[in-house]
């Protein structure tokens, strides 16, 4: 590879979950800053990611390697209302620390020229409509991914 | 490297659920399709996905990124039954959508060429039996997966 | 490349519970056998990994793959004391078949050389100690990532 050309970063977004959507907006949002190409290929949950109103949750269901405020009986995390609250602490604390949200994070992509990929199999399969989509996306396949995947220097699948 | 030589894909696949089933074998197949050489190294639940009989389960316990039919408490998604009634809903849905199934899709991996590795280590783990696993693969531990790894243009950890 | 150079494996650890311990630990360890110069980046719950006292849970919530001992109800699984049996369990299970600890593991990969760097950010957000966490690492953000993983022949997201 040439000096000049920049170094490339592709990553495949398989999750749809609040604390899922940042690495994916995270690392893509740094590499950027570091003079990266970035394209991020969004498929099966990963596709939330990409919704006008995004409305990710989060749960520490299955995840014994969340920090929890207070030990808590799993029986107790499964209670109705328990999800909306976690999610509502999650946003909390992010903000607090000065964290940016999903969104502000998913607009720094946009504004760096991170090329986002929706894929058009689980569109289909979800019955999401594309106006529910923003409209900063292109629509492709796995094989879309490769094109650029197959050239990148760091592949990532989140 | 040179021109002549084809791109190389290196997954793991470590998940043993029917929708994350999905993801190595669709991203195989179509990397094989479009001339790539590729190994799968399957480590532990990605055991599961060597199965003769594979029998995979789906569930969105744990996983609020999952889209529902309709909203649902998560103590009603942990029921007896349920996680039955959605590895159902799925496959039909997959199949009214015209996607293949997931032993439909490691058929076609094999035949395009794909190599499969099966993780030592985790058979003896898991108490699994060799007569429990598809022919085609070989065994085999870490080291075999950097073998080829270490030459890939794409490595991925699903 | 030059041929005297040593490949470079680049991992982003961000699970913190007991099964997912070991891909990082098991893939860092078996490449700097191999030769390779590996880091580490931790991150998310993936911080949980650097701890003095790891303290790491197990559970089958939300995760139908892994092979159960026999068959249970999902309900059942949610029932108190059953996380601390299955960590357990698996543990028994690990030491019966003469797999190493985590923390064994992690013993061994600091030995061979392996560069791990925690994520700041992280640290901040969930209120972790320094003191809290293993002396052997450095702090770090996304950014300390790429400046190796940008080089690196292996890149993955555990």
């Amino acid at each position: 590879m040439s000096q000049s050309e920049p170094k490339k970063l592709a990553i495949i977004a398989t999750k749809g979950s609040l604390d899922w959507a940042y690495p994916p907006f995270i690392l893509s949002s740094t590499a950027a800053a570091l003079g990266y190409e970035v394209q991020i290929f969004f498929t099966f949950y990963g596709l939330q990611l990409l919704k006008k109103d995004m409305n990710l949750k989060v749960t520490s269901l299955g995840n014994p390697g969340m920090p929890m405020p207070m030990p808590m009986p799993v029986m107790l995390q499964a209670l109705p209302g328990m999800q909306g609250m976690m999610t509502s602490m999650m946003k909390a604390k992010m903000k607090k620390k000065g964290i940016a949200s999903v969104e502000e994070l998913r607009d720094l992509c946009i504004e760096s020229g991170v090329k986002m990929i929706g894929c058009q199999m689980t569109i289909d399969l979800f019955d999401f409509s594309a106006t529910d989509l923003i409209s900063e996306i292109e629509l492709g396949g796995a094989a879309t991914f490769f094109e650029f995947a197959g050239e990148a220097d760091v592949t990532l699948f989140i």
